[in-house]
Parts: structure tokens; C-alpha cells; sequence
């Protein structure tokens, strides 16, 4: 469809097809381990879809923000892959899907070279992580949350401190990880100040707004097409669009890809950022999560709209 | 690139591409326990390129035909599935990458429903194979034969009879798995049957040309573009397409996403199957293969040509 | 306590101790897939204890006959090792506890040298079958029933047909673990054979008297005490009685080593065959199992008659 | 044969086996990551062993110490069982052995309910040591010194500071296996105090003549024979002998168990703590360990020993 009659078509129909989504929302459960989470009710949904002219369309509940947790390893892997290059990066995490649980250690234990399977699960990322320039933990941080900044054209993005205390308070499996990537040689230097990073970009809190904006870098290969700014090298928002494709959506990867086809990333809190290549970003929160941990309602309205609009990448 | 200029290019560049990527032939294996591969040169390579009007580019080794083995996976996936459809196909086979080796039972064991995780393993193209419809394994075995001939415009496309009857004696791993999906209730009726069927469509003997004519077929969304006969439903060849970029290339399909970004299947004879959406279909042979059982010198090819056009998905 | 009071204390006591252990058959399920269990009561218990002099103490229902199944597994070691010394047998199959389900793939798969890792879970058992000599399955499995009539001393000792042939219909995991050996090289010769001699010892119906009997011999070195013909060199011996206290009641052999103390071996129809050492064999039977396999009634009995006599080895 | 006779056969023949038994030392490898062990030569070998009466035969290097390292395991476990009693212990580790490597967490991952599956792994070792009593790492490290020199009837037992230092310094598996177990529930309380705790006592240092003490006493039901003080229940001791005779030998305890038959431990250092019941403690050292992590020339000692005299308990 051509694009301008396309968003027109999403501005009529987003609302309405957004409450027949929402009715999925009691085949999920919310997350209960993460304290804002409380406030949201669960049968939430809100999305945020914005296009390269700076056009949005919006629907449902994306007023308040959330953390961003998974949905931001996409996004330190590419600031990584900025800082150091596909060489130094791909030494220590590998590219390749594992069909196990995001927080598992099966396959670093199973597998030489015991580096972590691809930079989405949480060993990989807890390695990204590490690999972020800065002379200190706060000076990786304070570089990740500028460049998010960016990315959102959004000055005020911010940790949510509560949950980021939360998380290093009750955050022993990835503790458990990071110990058992050091003693791989994976990590050096020590664990708490990495996994302090990992925590800290985990608990960044954006709108729905906030990710569809960092999506349309991705969906325009880099360049922010509002302002014309070029903000990541094509190179590497391809491999980041890569493996939102074949690890964005956990251990469901392989079904989203049959059945919505976009680079897509969800996190626990029912985030999930996604994007249309050329067109267009889109931010969705809907907390009540399925068994893999993906957003419900966020899953089926995209697969609606996939399907629609025939989005799919292949 | 547009695509007249860009299949010039092709034509000129392609012969001299293939001679460096045969360099890397050093650095694979042959698999030795098929009988028709002792014939074939260990630095054997070749590539047959069509697009839609029938032209098409050759270079190297492409005379000699060679078993299909796993690149049949996609197209008895397609044929269960216009047989079947989706919802009995995805009740007895998951859609997700493994991370394993192809020939793992690991997964089947440790993950709840024990059904195998995608089409393109042993385990679940074995079960596809007990999903083709037909009153006996002869018949099952001839409808595949048939749709295969169909798709390569190639109505002398047969076995390989030694090959098959040394799979049949040698297959106690893809026995093993046979007897275990029974066990789960995957599969129903005779191992040794569906087993029949699997091996047979494995040993049917095929060319480069002839793999880039089945590739052609899903460059085109199930059209074959010169003859104009629709073979294929889309959304079908949509879910092969999928299945090929997710988990086509073995446990290193992530890292082939990366690099090369098209939907691809392997065999272990050598063959790699490939398409660019709307341009070509592809056959390479190139038995030496990687640790991963892909070819080297196929894999190191079509990254040079992805690079050069700019061809990935993502 | 001196041997003949403890004899006479045990015939005294073991009604009421039987009657207490009967108590706990509602916290066990009779395995379902074996035809002749249909017939027994799903509070069966009986028990019978023989001791070198040929007197006995029984109680409860130990009338009817029951198949060995993996009670069977002791004595074909026994025979494996009489057949090929030890050097044979333990190049085929470990020696270690797995604490994994008995007929689980996965240790197979994960450790070199991909042989199973000891006689007494399915895997190993079936290379054990393997082992006996014979010039066709029909003469190994004779060699079978004549040893084990003369360690019974019972030549009316036979085979249920029934359970033979159902076994060998519904086989499906056991017979996937036969391919899987093949493919690795530890089976030599038919799959099919090698499970006919499995199933075949697997399937020999035998009374509480038989079990005692069996077990007496094991419990005198490899002497029937009462005929004083000596059966098994002692060196077998002492290897199955570590066997059995090591692996011998499935993966919660560990617990009944700590509880129970003495050598054992348990069969899914319920059948425990265990021995004091210079004193008893002792059968038991009882088709209620706990979770991990084992008759929840005749443990809790062993453990009582263990910790009143303090027979622990321990 | 009878006691005193043996005795004196030990006395005469233990220097020409020992010196038979460290030819096999090059079999074996020394640990790297323990300081300690750089001043030992790699062929060291020695043994010390005690009777009842306080007779002692030795022979070879016992004159330096070493570190306990996991045979320190076996008395932090008893303590917690006279500490917490059986049924609290049991709540937290298993009674099952594995089949795995001792560090390993695979089975922590794949088996519900999520505890170690016996007091002798790293894992169950670490949760044992949470389980002392004290009102703090310090004091329960200080209880956990008391209980040992009383067994080995040495007040000058003590740490070796430097191994504590580097263990702690490097020891991330094992940290990483404490977060794993706080995560799933197992651990309370600070991980790293844990850890302390459990470092302090893997690093306490003995001579052969230490350990074959603290052997007398299990050899003796937990009653030192020489002072005739009562030091451990012998409930304790029997469970503590059981665990040592099915899992004390890390994944060749089934091996050990054919070949020996004595409840034993060993340690990364090349210690093995082993005794035959009613009659001696045996404390043997030998650095240079076999794959499985014990010591080469120790093992092959006992086995002649065990054979020459008829030992194994089965």
C-alpha cells in the first residue's frame, strides 16, 4: 500500500483493532517481581507507531512509562559494536539462537567456547555490557543513557531508581551469570561494576513514544529522518535489526517471525519496540505476558497489523 | 542496483568471485559417508544464478548433480503444509531455532511438549515427511517427487538409488530420533516408513541449475516467473522464507543472518539452496564443508555477492 | 543380633510390618502399560526371606508370579561377565551413577565416550544383552532362562508371553535407544535382535520365593547355600552388589543407600530384590511405585526390617 | 585375616606398593590454581594409616601438609546434621548422585525442585556450609576448626591463609553457584558469607596422619577409639560412609566403588580421606590427579591394598 494512505488507514483502524487485542490480555500474567509494575493495571495496552515525517498515531495506554529492560540490549549492543567493532564484540558473544529460556546457563555449559549464544539473552548482554567504553561503571551509564537520549530525541529520559535498586537487590541469576562468565574468561574486571551498567540500562524508563522514536532510527538505517541526524552506522543497525529477527522476542522468536516478520524487541516489564524497515517505529506497552515472556496483546495487535498491511520481511 | 545492471555485473564478476571463494575450500571436509561424494573434487565449486526472464549466470563446478539431502526439508515443509495446513503442521512441529546440532535429541528431551522445535531438524523433517499425504510411503514418495519435479521444471529429476540405500542402512541416528518421536506420539504409523520417505527425498539428485529453479520459485512468492504457474500458496513460501533465514543454515543460521541476510537452506552433500526476494534463485554445490556442515567456500560466496548488491533482508 | 534369633524375631514380626508398609500404597500409581498389573490389586504387597539353611519367612501376597523386568538386569550382567570378563563388558558400558531418569537419552548424548554409563539403566542393559554369548538371539535368550532357573533353582521359571509381546509392541523408547548405541558404535549386529534378548529377560515371570532364592546366591558370594553349588565366580558378585548399591533402585538409589543400606534392585512391576549379606535374600513385590519408579510399600518395609536389624553396610 | 596379623602385613609391604603406586604418577596432572601445590613434586606420594590401638603404619612424602579441599566435606556435613538434624539438612541438598562434574550446575538447571543432589558436589557443599550454626561467618568457621581438631585429636590444625586468599580471590564458579542457589531459594543470607565459610574450611590444612585420624573415628562409629570419646552420632557416621562410598570420588565414585569398595573422599589437592570400617583411618596424599580429579597413584594404592586384603564392603 502506499505509505500515505497506509497511515491513514492505521490512524482510522489503530483503535479499534488495539481493544480487540486488549481482550488477550487475561491469557497473561504480569511480572511481579518488578515494584512499578504494581501501579499498571493489567489489562493494559497502549502503542505509539510514528512515521518519518513525524507523524503518530497513537492508541490505548501509553501515557505512563515503564523501564525498558530487554528492549535496551538492542541498543547497548549497538553502541558497543560503535565503540569497539564487530571483531572485539563477536570474541565474546556469539550469533546464534538457542530455543532455551533468555536466562539460562544449559548452553554456556554445554557449548564451547562457552561464550554467551547472541548479545540478547541476559549472559550476552551482561557481556555487551562490559564492552561499553568508559573509564567507570557511571561513565558507561552516563554514555548509554546519552545515547539513548538521542535516539528518543528525549533530553528527560531517565533510570526509574526504584526498580533499578529493585533489580541489584534481587537480581542473583544474573549475579549467578556474571560470576560464571568470569570464571569463563568472558568478563574481566569485576562483576558487580558490570552487572551495575546492566541493571542501570535495564531500569532507563521511556514511553511508548520514547521507543517508537528510537525504532524509526532503526526502520530509516540509522539516520533519525526528523531532525537528519545520523546517529548509527548502517552497518550496525543492520545486525542489530538481525538479531531482533532471529532472538528478539526470546525463546518465541521463531514464531513472531512467522507470524509478524519484524525486527522486534520485548522486555518484561511488556514493552516492545518494533519497526517497519523505511516506514515506520512503533512502541507498545501491554504488561500481561505470555509463557515466554512476551507481551500478549502487544503480540497480537502487530500480527494484525503485519498481516494487514503484509509487513512481514519475507 | 538496478536489476538489469545488476545481473550484468553478475554475469562479469561471478567467475572470478567464485575462483577466490574456491580458495577457502582448504578449510572444510568433505562428509564421507556418502557414497556419491568420493567421486567429487574436495575444491569442487560451482553456482547457478536465474532471475525471472530466464537468464541466468553459471561459474565453476556446476555440471555434476549431487543429493539434495536437507535442502528437500523445505520443499516437503511446503507440501505438508498445502497438504495439511498450518494448524496440523505446527501441532507436530514447533517454529523456534535450536542452537543445537541438527541431529540432537537434547531439546526433545529436556523441553515440554517434545514435539521437535522446527521443520528444518532431523527430528522435524522426519515428522513433516509422516504429514505428506498419500495411501502408502511409495505414494508419499512419488507426490514429492512429483511436486519437486514440478518446481525445477525438470521432469527427469530422480534418486539416487545408492545413496538411498546407504542412508537406509547407515540412518540409526535419524532411527533413533524415528523411534523417540514415536515414543512421544509425534509420529504415528511405522518408523521405518516415514523413515523410507525421509531418506528418499533426501537422495533425490538435483543440479545447481536445478536448485536455483526451486529458489526462483519462492523469489517469486510461489510463481514460477517464466512459466507463470503458480506452484505455491505465498503464505506458504512466506513460512518456508522464514524457516530458511531463522534456521536454514544449521546452528550457524544466526551467523549467516549477519553476514549474508538472505533465506538460505544447506545440505550436507554441499548444496546450499538461496534466493533474493524478487531477483534470483540460487544453487551452489561446494562439498567441503564447515564445522557447522555448511559449505565453506557456498557460505563464503554468497556473503561476497550479498555485500557487493547490498541484497540482506534486514 | 545372633542369626538364628534374628530368623525367629523376623517371623514373628513381619505380618505386622507388612501390614503397616501396606499402608502406604495410596501415595503410589501401578505402572499402567503392563498388561498382567491389570489383574493385581494396587495394594498388593507380599514379601518372602530365605535363609542359608533353607528355612523362609513370607507374608502378605506373595502368591502370584510377576515379570523381573529390570530386577532381570542384575543377573544378565552377571551372565555378560561370565560370558566376556570384565574387561568386555566394562569397554560397553560405565560404571557411574547418572541421577538422571532411567531411560534418558541425555547422558549418552552429552558425555563422551558416548557409552551408557552403567548396566543397570535401559541403555545399558540393552548393550548388556548384547553381550551374552549364543549364536542367534533364541540361543542367547536360552542361556538366559537356564541361568536364571538354576540361580532360582526353579526349572519351571518361564517367560509371560503377554508381556513380551506387548513390550516388544510398545518398545518405542527402548528400541530409539538401541539405534542411538548403534549409531554410536556400542551395539554391534540388529537392533531388532539385541531387543527380542532385552525384552525376552525382561518378560521372565517369577515369584517373592524366586527373587530370594536368586538373591540368597548373591548374598553367599555366588554359593546356593542350600545346594552348595556354586553359581557365579565371587569377583561378579561383588560387582553386582555395588551395582546394585550404587544404581540399583533408579535415580533415587542414593536415598535408599542412606535409608536402606543394602544391595537392591528394583523392577516397574513392582519387584524388589534385595539381600543381607550372609544371611537373606529376600523378594518382595509390591505394583504401587513412588515417583521415581520404585514399589513405595516394599522400601518402606526394607527400610523398617533394615533399621530394626541394623543391616545397613554402612 | 585377623586384625593383628593384617596389621603387621601392612607394616611390611606398605613402602614396596607405595613406591609401585607412584610409578603411575605421570598419569596424572597437579592442580595449577592452587599455590600450595607448586612446592610439591609432581610424583610426591604418601600414606598414613592407624588402627584402633593407635598403631600407625606410613610411608612415602606424608610429612607436609595440604589442604583439606573437599574432604573437609564430609565433617562441615556431619556438623550440619548435629546441627540441624537430618530432616532440615535434607530440605536443602539431595541424597542422589549425579553422574556430572562436581562443579557443574546442569543439574541444578534441568531437576526440580532446584537443590544439589548431594552434600558432596560443590553446590551441596556450599548450602551445607550455610547450615552451620553461628552467629556469624566467623564463628561458624570457628565451630567448624574446633569440630575438626577434636576429630583429628590436633589443636595445631589450621588455615593455610594463602590458599584461603587465592580461593577466594578466583573461586567465581563457585560464587556463581552461590547466587544460583540464593536465586532458586536454597541459600539464605549473604552469599559471600557463605562463601566464606566455605573457603575457610576447604582450606584448612592436614597431614596424612590428620586425615587417617578423623578416618579412625568414622571407622569407629564416631567414638575416637584411642581417647574413647564419643564425637559423632552414629547415625551421622553411617550417612556420612554412605554418601562417601556413592558419591566421595566425584564421577568415578562408581568406578572406585567396583575397585575398592571403602567409603572414601578426595580433594583437588591429591588428598583422599578413606577407611576400612572397625579398623583403620587412612590419610593418603598424591598431587597428581587422573580426569576425574583423584589422585592417580592414591586410588591405584588402595585398589592394591583393598584387593590384597579383601576390603570392599560389597
Amino acid at each position: 500500500m502506499e505509505a500515505q494512505a497506509e497511515f491513514q488507514r492505521i490512524q482510522e483502524l489503530l483503535p479499534a483493532w488495539l481493544e480487540t487485542s486488549r481482550l488477550t490480555t487475561p491469557e497473561g500474567a504480569v511480572a511481579t517481581y518488578i515494584p512499578e509494575l504494581a501501579k499498571i493495571p493489567a489489562d493494559a495496552l497502549g502503542i505509539h507507531l510514528m512515521n518519518g515525517q513525524g507523524e503518530f498515531s497513537s492508541a490505548g495506554d501509553c501515557g505512563f512509562p515503564f523501564t525498558m529492560q530487554s528492549v535496551s540490549k538492542v541498543f547497548t549492543l549497538i553502541l558497543a559494536l560503535m565503540d569497539r567493532g564487530e571483531g572485539e564484540v563477536f570474541a565474546k558473544v556469539g550469533k546464534e539462537p538457542t530455543g532455551d529460556d533468555f536466562d539460562s546457563m544449559l548452553k554456556l555449559e554445554l557449548v564451547e567456547p562457552g561464550i554467551p549464544f547472541n548479545p540478547l539473552i541476559n549472559a550476552g548482554a551482561i557481556t555487551v555490557s562490559s564492552l561499553i567504553s568508559g573509564r567507570s561503571p557511571v561513565e558507561q551509564s552516563a554514555r548509554i543513557l546519552t545515547f539513548f537520549r538521542e535516539l528518543a530525541n528525549n533530553e528527560s529520559l531517565d533510570y526509574d531508581e526504584n526498580v533499578f535498586e529493585s533489580e541489584l537487590d534481587s537480581g542473583h541469576l544474573n549475579r549467578s551469570l556474571g560470576y560464571f562468565l568470569k570464571h569463563n574468561g568472558v568478563l574481566e574486571g569485576s562483576v558487580e561494576e558490570v552487572l551495575h551498567v546492566y541493571f542501570r540500562h535495564c531500569s532507563i524508563r521511556a514511553t511508548c513514544a520514547d521507543l517508537a522514536r528510537m525504532g524509526l532510527v532503526l526502520a530509516y538505517d540509522g539516520t533519525d529522518p526528523i531532525t537528519g541526524r545520523n546517529l548509527i552506522p548502517r552497518r550496525f543497525v543492520q545486525i542489530a535489526k538481525t538479531f531482533m529477527t532471529t532472538c528478539g522476542m526470546y525463546n518465541a522468536s521463531g514464531e513472531f517471525a512467522i507470524s509478524v516478520g519484524l525486527p522486534a524487541k520485548s522486555g518484561v516489564s511488556g514493552g516492545i519496540l518494533a519497526l517497519v524497515p523505511g516506514r515506520y517505529g512503533i512502541g507498545i506497552i501491554g504488561p500481561a505476558l505470555n509463557k515466554k515472556g512476551n507481551s500478549v496483546a502487544g503480540v497480537h495487535l502487530l500480527q494484525r497489523m503485519s498481516r494487514e498491511f503484509d509487513w512481514s520481511l519475507f
